[in-house]
């Protein structure tokens, strides 16, 4: 490929989640026909993202100000705390407008094979949080995973005995689901939880 | 989503070829997570591409010197010009080194639907260079659907009377290919194409 700039760019993009070398080629093409309609403004963006955007220190969103906007917010509710594993799980959590209490990431989850612990996690946070009083329930919404599930366990172990309520997310057969398409153990959980009418 | 800076970098990011919203999010957590290794060089490596990179005003390349470096490059055979759609074409023919010649981007192909006339196209730039002298061959290497085809004959057509030889690429059977998958136009074309053994 022509031009080291060009070259440099596509290594730099393949690096995305979703972006392998062919498809970084086709950014950078698309990138260079619309200098200053994208990549002029995705470069400006993206500087500024690195200066401005900060980790929450109460609960490890990301936002332009400490506390973030949610935790800031004196409308949702500060009795509820909903901890996930990663900042998009709390951002499609905020699409859903499922829940008005606040967040707390733990930034991933305990992978023996990864070599991540408890002490990678920000466990000792949430329980400061707890600690801290007015928190009634925590509900632990991690993914429906091997270790999201290792990880909930653990963490209701550690929050035993604070005195706030801990639950978990419902399993069940998602909306607009069919049954011929589900695993047995989504099946199981559906019909073992099963609700009367 | 938390952070008018992060809404933005994504609306941006899921404009890219495909990176939708979905992915343009997984990208902006990454780069958040990256932000010395990954956040600010892809920034820095893009504005460096919109300050240096330029359109070679020979042959519709893409670097940061004009005439590009292949253009530039006095070992190329002079005497062969390979045109192509889009400079993503030209970098798929240089990474293959199937070619020593010289190369000219048309920048896009001839389609009523998307009203796109032969001025549109650098067709004028490719008779000029073969007007010029000393090209002997012309290889049409546009894709072979029907716009792309039907732009290489209109090309074809505008070439004939200068006295250089015009040729196309050779359809057929792709090398790995299996005849049960493909499309009866090529298994057509490879029978029609045949070579003695």
């Amino acid at each position: 490929m022509a031009g080291s700039e060009l070259e440099r760019l596509v290594q730099l993009l393949a690096r995305l989640p979703g972006l392998g070398p062919r498809s970084a080629r086709r950014a950078v093409l698309a990138l260079m026909k619309k200098r200053d309609q994208l990549l002029l403004p995705l470069a400006g963006a993206m500087r500024e993202a690195a200066e401005r955007v900060v980790t929450c220190s109460a609960c490890g969103n990301l936002d332009t100000c400490d506390p973030c906007a949610i935790c800031a917010d004196p409308r949702r509710d500060p009795t509820m705390i909903v901890v996930v594993e990663d900042v998009g799980d709390l951002w499609a959590l905020e699409r859903s407008g499922a829940t008005k209490a606040r967040f707390h990431v733990l930034g991933g989850v305990l992978s023996a094979l990864d070599g991540v612990g408890p002490d990678d996690l920000d466990i000792a946070g949430l329980l400061r949080r707890v600690r801290e009083g007015g928190v009634e329930e925590v509900v632990l919404a991690m993914n429906a995973t091997v270790e999201g599930q290792t990880t909930a366990h653990y963490v209701a172990d550690r929050l035993a005995g604070l005195g706030c309520r801990v639950s978990r997310l419902a399993h069940g057969v998602p909306v607009g689901g069919e049954l011929d398409y589900l695993d047995d153990g989504t099946l199981v959980a559906a019909l073992r939880s099963r609700r009367s009418l």
